[in-house]
């Protein structure tokens, strides 16, 4: 129970934004609500913006502030670098951090190319021979009620996988005013609600599944291919001021694939789902039951299971909010829900008990390199007409 | 209100089981709870098991019965046929009627084959020079909620189509030891789950879009590939009753595709999702708004007004239970449900409704062929590897 | 299977307004999708406006009309007497019937008065030893997902009952310029929402919990005390055609009280529950488990079984749509819901069966009265300033 | 934006159990979360087990603790003391915290009495003048869409109200082998489920409708009236370790009630609701609208609008997850739902903000002393067998 003779361990961050506030409270929060083998140390938030970076850790209760990561890394008193910077410095900040041989906590997606989550994959696991552990963010698996999908799956209670249908809807786009950041543009961003959202349900319908998706025909579309380049956002309007730009990433992806062991998907990543706000939705039918999720009830698992008396079969609402459920006994008492930001102290506390008993996180590196190749086959598919693309399988690390 | 002086339209119908049945009780209810400009009389039922035939026609009071179809058409007092017989029938008994001069309802799937199809649309496009009308009977577009969703849609309320997801799920088929009936055998049956259910979606997608699937890719399977030829239905018994046989459709297709207006549109239709026993779901979202259905609870349309302010925007779920809905100011007070088989006396209605006027109802013969070519570019997409398959379009008739 | 050789049972209706319809519609499908060992003719119905009666005769298929009840009792043809009009009317028919020897059907509430239900009560008894069979319309109980509640509470599948808690809540009078009608005078009507739909509820939960309500605190309110008497319905527009007038029942009825076995209990009936349409919702908790409905979604039955494992213990959402479930078989595939009105038709069947098969059909007139002592107890309660009740309860029939 | 130069505010909290956590929780967010205008310092944590307390003093970054409170009260760097102990002591505590001229938030419910309710709220009053301000946590409130349902009230947009309905569940009771805990005891708990679960809903009606519950007719009861004393918690264990005690409160309560603008209300309380782990559920209806909530989905308010068209009339289901939502723009993207502990940091907040304005916050101690007597008509009726009992209205202050 007392947390008092913990050994710790120092946390760096880069990155203070949006992933970089979720990270610092999960981080605080796995010292508060859980009782991890070992005590994260909130040491220091890096920055450009020296001053942001310091109101963030003023409020969040990180020590130090440094404006170039590569002092973050080159500390003594950081041990985990936890990298919360866009996808297009995550393969050179992890790359550097590896090497210093610090632990890596990389957000989603692992990088923009495939070459890069490839290089990101072969360090990660040289490293590994050496303790240095590392973990690609794709947090929402840490939902209570997703892992507790995963469970059931995993221990056979819905059988052979027969279908997968997953959709990631948003429609912060539909407004053909909203403007034009850097979201927008594929040299920053890689791709548009594919990678941003798309990259999660693949991850998720992998890892609740334990397939792998072996090979998709998509359509891919670009609903508004003119945006405002006034009012936008995340640096933006340091390049261009006035007039219109084009839109180089997609607005929009659909695909059909097959999964290693024979399911029927169906995936859906749009931004221009109108009236879905953060909408994950979930559905895998297997031989003998099914499960479904929505992330707009995310405190909810639905389970059919095939077993049951015809007279009382029906998909059952379980409420993932008892301390038997995953995550959840370290909350609050029975039926008190969980939000959105819950999810990363789960990852937080994983990764530092991984690290404790010197065994590998999840999602790897390879994990994340596996979704960037799905992603990869995706725009494949859909650049050549929706002709299907199969996807380079990723082997589990030997 | 009377009904006493209506004009009246004598109807045959072909075929006593589950749709036959389906059929007759939508005849009889127009008479009872709508005021058709023609009231149909039941006349004469067919079937060649005329002992069964006779049961239905005293159950649903059908006055006549013959054993052989022909009979039925060339009878005097038979103005309308009702095609309610297996679909490898539909090309024949429906162009006899055609020919006969007789208004013919065929129930869905138009026909096994696209060229059936055509020679029907054919026909049917001839008969309307003499005011014959034909319908196909792709009955759940007269669900309230769905007739409802159509209006809205085609009223501007949300704006331009940009995604379409159609679903439709049953789990029948997950046993293994399910018999190898009819419905599984490529020969009487065309296809299984596409034709079956798959059809459906298509038309009721094309049906409140207004618009038309122009192009699929496609993955089909059948997850059992043998089954039992014992415990057989629907005449199979009659040719073998022991060992298994190979069963020759598809158990699941899932598609992607995009229509005439440039909407994205992922489909699915499958017999495998256990614990979905008839569930039609369909969301559409535009630039303006979005609406969602669910067979499950069927009386019921949740509709998003993107107009709405921030604070109170939400998907509505309206209660299509109002005298003000479509259809339902015929049946019972507000708030008083309908079920699945009350769209066949809409059906029946519209139909009686357009022959009085002398209009041509709808679903046409036309909109069944291009079903037909829709569910033929699935089956080319499946078996050519998910290739992109265009559809040719079906221009509305002049 | 065949229908051919079943004896008949001949059917006299009085009324043919919307009850009149409902059950009109009931008796023609219990021919069509059932199998009763009695096969109702529908012979005769009865109503004052001859014209309008015939015409409901008509559309559905009753072969004879009469304008004056007691003719209709008289006629040898008849057998049974399905009593579809106003409540202050059911006493004296239903006397005169059983006294002919004549099974009845009333529709509920059996009476207007406990008084006229005592008597009603003591003439079924007396009927019963000349094998004379009688029965009170309480139709909800034959939505399957209501009975199919029954089953299992009845089947110890959740204990003992703890807590009771039901709701009938439309919203029709919210307008306060809607007319003041029948059903808003005291004379005609008995009471308000509570004898309405109120009734409905209490019988609903007597029925599935097995129990009695045996005492109750109570308010009730008329929220709009004055209404037009223009624009009224149901003949009040031939009393008095300008003007308002004084609405002598009540809006809206809230108690709780105490079931016989000590489960406490809360029930609201109100005309006044803005945008709940017909809104039964009923949930009764037991020690080991639960079961809830909405009638917003009919075919649905909600059960929690507390003996599940805490990790997949939830409420199961039963689609109370297979053929194993209660009715289910007579209609259609799995899958296929059904609507309000098909509980008119289960109701028929059973009183069918009960009559063939020589024993009691349920609910009994005793029922009937136990409603109607309930009834008045509530509005004993609200007289007194919410005051405890205790209600007269009703003893099994020996 | 910065948060660098705004004034501060000691915090002192008595009590680091469950509630204890979730205040911690909820100051440390108003600093990470939110810009108040007085950033709270997490000073001192108080609690007689002195290693328990330093626990949780590290855990949440308390800075120092002391073992009596009295010390806590006494210290100089300490402005504002939180009460997050057992309802028996917090009339001492208050007191004493008011009379050293600290700012007081006391949890719920205010006092275990009314006669101690009525001292604290003279107290708060008195020191009002100084400029001292008290609140008690009735924190439901700050959950985005019950403060959201309280705006659109508040606004009109339901109307003249005319039924409430509010129900507290939870199931953890039902268990007869369930230790009997002091909240099983009333001399310590004061009531069972009425003052634990209860007060919240008599609370959260007043709050959204702005009208007092004027009177009652309830019922209470102990359905398992001997529990084991061992396997207890909370302390109970050092007084008794073997056999049975009696349950001193009620599991469960239920009534009816008037608000003083006339509405119809229905509540209930309990512990015994199988299969409800903290179903808080809401629903009010207006002459113009109404509004529902369930805890268990609790990002969400359904609000319906009369003044919809009919067709389009329903409830709508909002998600509570906009910037333009109450609270929600201190937190994460648009849909990103929230979960149980967001609102002890709304709670933090809007207390900073009131202090820092020179405002009085709410609910204030009067608001408490009003549930305290709403708590007590309950026992009252329920004790001398459901007798109406009305409730003395508490003024607002002048």
């Amino acid at each position: 129970m007392s947390s008092h003779d913990r050994p710790t361990i120092g946390i760096g961050m880069i990155g203070y934004s949006f992933m970089g506030q979720a990270h610092s409270h999960g981080w605080r929060n796995a010292r508060s609500f859980f009782d991890p083998a070992l005590m994260p140390e909130l040491v220091v938030i890096s920055g450009r913006d020296g001053a942001a970076a310091s109101d963030v850790a003023r409020r969040f209760g990180w020590r130090h502030v440094e404006t170039d990561w590569r002092e973050l890394i080159a500390r003594d008193d950081v041990d985990l670098v936890d990298i919360c910077t866009p996808g297009d410095t995550h393969a050179e900040i992890a790359l550097a951090a590896l090497a210093a041989g610090k632990h890596v906590l990389c957000e989603k997606p692992l990088a923009n190319t495939v070459e890069e989550a490839i290089a990101m994959a072969d360090a990660a696991n040289r490293a590994r021979a050496d303790g240095i552990r590392s973990m690609v963010g794709f947090t929402y698996r840490r939902v209570p009620a997703i892992t507790h999908a995963r469970n059931l799956v995993r221990d056979g209670r819905i059988g052979e996988i027969r279908h997968v249908r997953a959709q990631y809807l948003q429609d912060w786009l539909t407004d053909p005013e909203s403007p034009l950041t850097w979201r927008l543009r594929k040299d920053r961003a890689g791709s548009g609600a594919l990678g941003d959202i798309g990259a999660h349900v693949i991850d998720l319908t992998q890892f609740i599944t334990g397939e792998q998706l072996a090979g998709v025909s998509a359509i891919t579309e670009t609903f508004v291919k003119e945006r405002p380049l006034s009012g936008a956002v995340h640096g933006l309007r340091a390049e261009v001021s006035e007039g219109r730009g084009q839109v180089t990433v997609d607005d929009a992806a659909v695909f059909v694939g097959r999964f290693t062991g024979g399911a029927l998907a169906t995936f859906e990543a749009t931004r221009f789902a109108t009236g879905r706000k953060n909408a994950i939705r979930l559905e895998i039918n297997g031989s003998g039951g099914s499960i479904a999720f929505d992330f707009e009830d995310m405190n909810v698992l639905s389970f059919f299971d095939a077993s049951a008396p015809a007279t009382e079969a029906g998909f059952t609402r379980i409420l993932v909010t008892e301390p038997e459920h995953p995550y959840v006994g370290g909350w609050w008492p029975a039926g008190h829900g969980l939000g959105y930001e819950h999810a990363f102290t789960h990852q937080a506390v994983d990764l530092l008990e991984a690290i404790a008993e010197g065994r590998d996180p999840e999602p790897s590196f390879a994990d994340g390199l596996a979704i960037q190749r799905a992603l990869a086959a995706v725009e494949t598919s859909a650049a050549s007409g929706a002709a299907w693309t199969p996807i380079e399988l990723v082997a589990a690390p030997s």
